[in-house]
């Protein structure tokens, strides 16, 4: 891989090593595996895979990359300099590296002084040696290498000099890239760009007199300030053409720069080349994808992919952005795969509702009366503490009723729930138990389950029930519950408004109950939930 | 307020206004004046409080700061300039703001040609002349004007000479402060810094001109390309000297510049003055409390206040951190009132015990192995997702169990919750009922008693078996109840934090429920609620 455009910059994505340093962030072989495709999909040019050796599962996940390689993508495992005192050569750390069979290694080595001789506890000679001999013996071995400079910024600023000498070591033993790493987060965007112009001059002659090729340079931030996007722009402007970082920021303490949010700045802003425009427009779906197998609910709030990202929300605004997207919207959703989202809040006006009604397939116009009617009830709801805003799916159930589209797959004659508990000794017995009363299709049935609390007894016993009409509801799972007390002052007696999010494997979809008993609130979200399911469910038999 | 010292940079806070803008946000009266005065023991001078008139929460809310001012900060009200047509002294829409009572009002008014012809809908002149009537008119009734220029940046990037026009028209008018506004969040760092230096430049000559003051400048950025905290930044290295964010940066879309992260980065990198250096060491706890008020789980990886911003992992990392922190933190922790957290060890944890033992006046000392007992017991109900930051009553039990001083008024022997809700023609009937088993003194008791809802039946259950015995109870009263779901993913089965406030009149005290069953977690700091009342009114009668 090459530099044949002079306004390209190379992506290289870290999410599956130093994201997942997350805490909380564990990713299985077969997790590492699904988000590479997704990423060589998208057409990232670097991957780093892991460290190999540093765990098992690191060497097993490049081992099932070699039987199936990636399509695109260079695939580069990672490892510090060798030990000092060994030699690269016969350092067993370098051995699984060679082993992953990736052309592409990234090594990091120390830029600062003070952890030379505090942390590694040897001199800043046998650390340039440490550098030199590891580069040197990758490349002996045919692998291409990208040197990450550890604490880049914090050691140029200690002790210029031998941070510098550390580079000119680097990229005399043969790194193609040499990445500017700003470890511990805390440099601003000023403070790199001066360090990075300034670095750059200093090495200019080098070329000239090694009569040797200069790399190409990279930048690796992290978000501790909450710069690191910026940071990483900072350094484009001031002449890298890399930039490290991970879907979604993932990263330890405050995380890594956000690629969700660098590539479209670069690309779309600043006009840099990253990936095709094709695979821009993925670039929402990815961000939901890898936190899906992240299992990390998604960030509503995040730039460019997030939910949020451009909603709108009252009357004035919504009619505006409509007319000419650019007075509310910094740039296109749909360039990133994003959409813009019309919010049904208590702000909402009739254009509201019918741009919600358009964005569902459902054909509304304004001189309808209907229309009038769905606005006040909605009105009405959400003065009881209702809130669609984040409920999309019982705000369709309600415009369908208005309209005559809803049709009951089953009604609810009843329910109770009891609950028991009596500490015995030292331990607890609690038991939880749930009787539901429907009719389906005009036959009544009668079912009990027990849960782990009234709330899941409940949801079992509705699930026991429906089943046997309803196959399909097996495939149905919660995927989020939210409870929030609306007026917390009335206490015990507040008003509960519980958001129950669903799946059914390939769609998601939210439902809300309110009242001021939870139960009554979380049934409420419940039933709306399972009657979307299968409403989604009949959907998609008629097209297919 | 006047400027009296070059490097200080005036924070002005909206949380209350554009934060709660939000999607899923929503603040009482009661939460935006308890966000208020926390805010201003914090020493923020300018804190916006709402658009008085808007809707009627904020009118009161500006009411009931009347009757009880704040101590040092200036709360704003914030409009709209007048609207077309009409004149600022008889337009109605002013009147609210002045019966708010504020010495400061902002004003926002259009700075992009657009918006006035398309959203607005009335000509070049007319803008101008709206932001000119508003602004003098305000001065004639003793307000100082804040201008908030929105679109600022499109604008002046579309029509420079309109935009600066309008400028030049608020400052005329009798503006004190001019603020820059990112209002879609799309410009870039550098171009932050070009358009605020050219305009600062432009409107130099004004002031010689004119003999009038030049009014000082300010801020306001929104996080749509991830870069609010970075374009804040840029905006004062290059002259301005207000920056207006909201706390967490919570604000519509994806977010308004975030203070946690803007003031360390002014005052502690940049050495601008913002708030006191005491005030600063209460950012995360003020981080924490906004979080817990507006009821959005704080987020962990938030930089600088958040749970993980100073996490290290094991091994080499933790020895070389505590050896030289500047190592891997890129600044210190306890300035911000953040803590280090060692994932494996337990040193931070121990001092904060006897911090936390000391502030309740406990006497407890390192050496003591009750201290590494108590913290056990802590790390253990932590990991089970309870959280003793606002729940102190439930800390403070914890603490003299361990010190063998708690005694238990009552002890629960078991309880039962029935709830049965039956469908009855158009209404619903539905009962819920509890029963409480419990003892005191050796007497056993059997109590029953209906509620709205299972959680208030079991609340009125115990009052009623406990008030013969304790009838100070009756005085106690729930003044909140919080419930948060930890585990969302896990559907109803998911673990719930239940947080409720109780209060005798006089004192408020807070305590905590974990369970993956609501009602259990709710029983829980029910009880510990009831418990802790009573050991404040028996402290009492000691004391007096």
């Amino acid at each position: 891989m090459t530099s044949d455009s002079a306004d390209r910059v190379w992506i290289y994505d870290t999410t599956l090593r130093d994201g997942a340093q997350r805490e909380g962030l564990s990713l299985s072989i077969e997790d590492k595996l699904r988000i590479a495709r997704r990423l060589d999909q998208l057409g990232v040019p670097f991957i780093e895979g892991g460290w190999p050796g540093a765990n098992p599962k690191d060497v097993q996940f490049f081992w099932q990359l070699k039987e199936q390689p990636l399509t695109h993508a260079e695939m580069v495992a990672f490892c510090y300099t060798r030990r000092p005192g060994k030699k690269a050569a016969t350092d067993p750390m370098l051995q699984p590296i060679l082993a992953a069979g990736t052309r592409w290694v990234t090594i990091v080595g120390k830029s600062w002084d003070l952890h030379v001789i505090e942390g590694l506890q040897t001199t800043l000679d046998e650390n340039l040696e440490m550098i030199r001999d590891t580069i040197a013996y990758l490349r002996t071995q045919d692998r291409r290498v990208i040197y990450d400079a550890e604490h880049w910024f914090d050691g140029y600023k200690y002790n210029p000099d031998y941070a510098l000498k550390t580079l000119k070591t680097a990229i005399a033993a043969g790194a193609e890239w040499i990445t500017f790493c700003d470890t511990n987060g805390g440099t601003l965007p000023h403070e790199i760009s001066q360090v990075v112009q300034t670095v750059l001059k200093q090495l200019e002659p080098l070329s000239a007199l090694n009569s040797q090729a200069l790399p190409q340079f990279g930048i690796h931030t992290h978000n501790d300030s909450e710069l690191a996007v910026a940071n990483a722009i900072a350094a484009v402007q001031s002449g890298v053409r890399m930039v490290q970082g991970t879907i979604n920021g993932y990263g330890e303490r405050c995380g890594n720069a956000n690629l969700c949010s660098v590539i479209p700045n670069l690309q779309l802003k600043l006009g840099y080349a990253c990936i095709q425009s094709e695979a821009l427009a993925k670039l929402t779906k990815l961000s939901r994808y890898v936190s899906e197998i992240a299992n990390l609910a998604p960030d509503d709030h995040a730039p460019f992919v997030g939910l949020s990202a451009f909603a709108h929300k009252g009357g004035l605004h919504v009619s505006a952005v409509e007319r000419n997207p650019i007075t509310y919207e910094h740039l296109q959703p749909d360039l990133i795969g994003n959409s813009r989202r019309i919010v049904i809040s208590d702000q909402a006006g009739l254009s509201n509702v019918l741009a919600k009604a358009r964005s569902l397939g459902i054909d509304l116009n304004r001189q309808d009366p209907t229309c009038r009617q769905i606005l006040k009830h909605l009105k009405d709801l959400e003065s009881e503490g209702y809130q669609f805003e984040s409920a999309e799916a019982s705000f369709e159930l309600l415009m369908r009723e208005a309209l005559g589209q809803r049709s009951l797959p089953f009604e609810i004659k009843g329910f109770q729930v009891h609950y028991d508990r009596v500490p015995d000794g030292e331990t607890l017995t609690a038991k939880s138990l749930a009787t539901v009363n429907l009719a389906v299709n005009g036959q009544d049935i009668l079912e009990a389950a027990e849960g782990n609390g009234p709330v899941s007894a409940l949801d079992a016993a509705l699930r026991k029930a429906l089943t046997n009409f309803y196959p399909e509801i097996e495939t149905f799972y919660l995927t989020d519950y939210k409870v929030r007390i609306l007026d917390g002052a009335a206490g015990t007696s507040a008003k509960t408004r519980v958001l129950i999010e669903s799946s059914n494997g390939s769609q998601r979809w939210t439902t809300v109950g309110v009242s001021s008993n939870i139960l009554e609130a979380s049934y409420h979200a419940v039933v709306e939930g399972l009657e979307y399911g299968l409403m989604l469910q009949a959907k998609a038999l008629v097209l297919s």
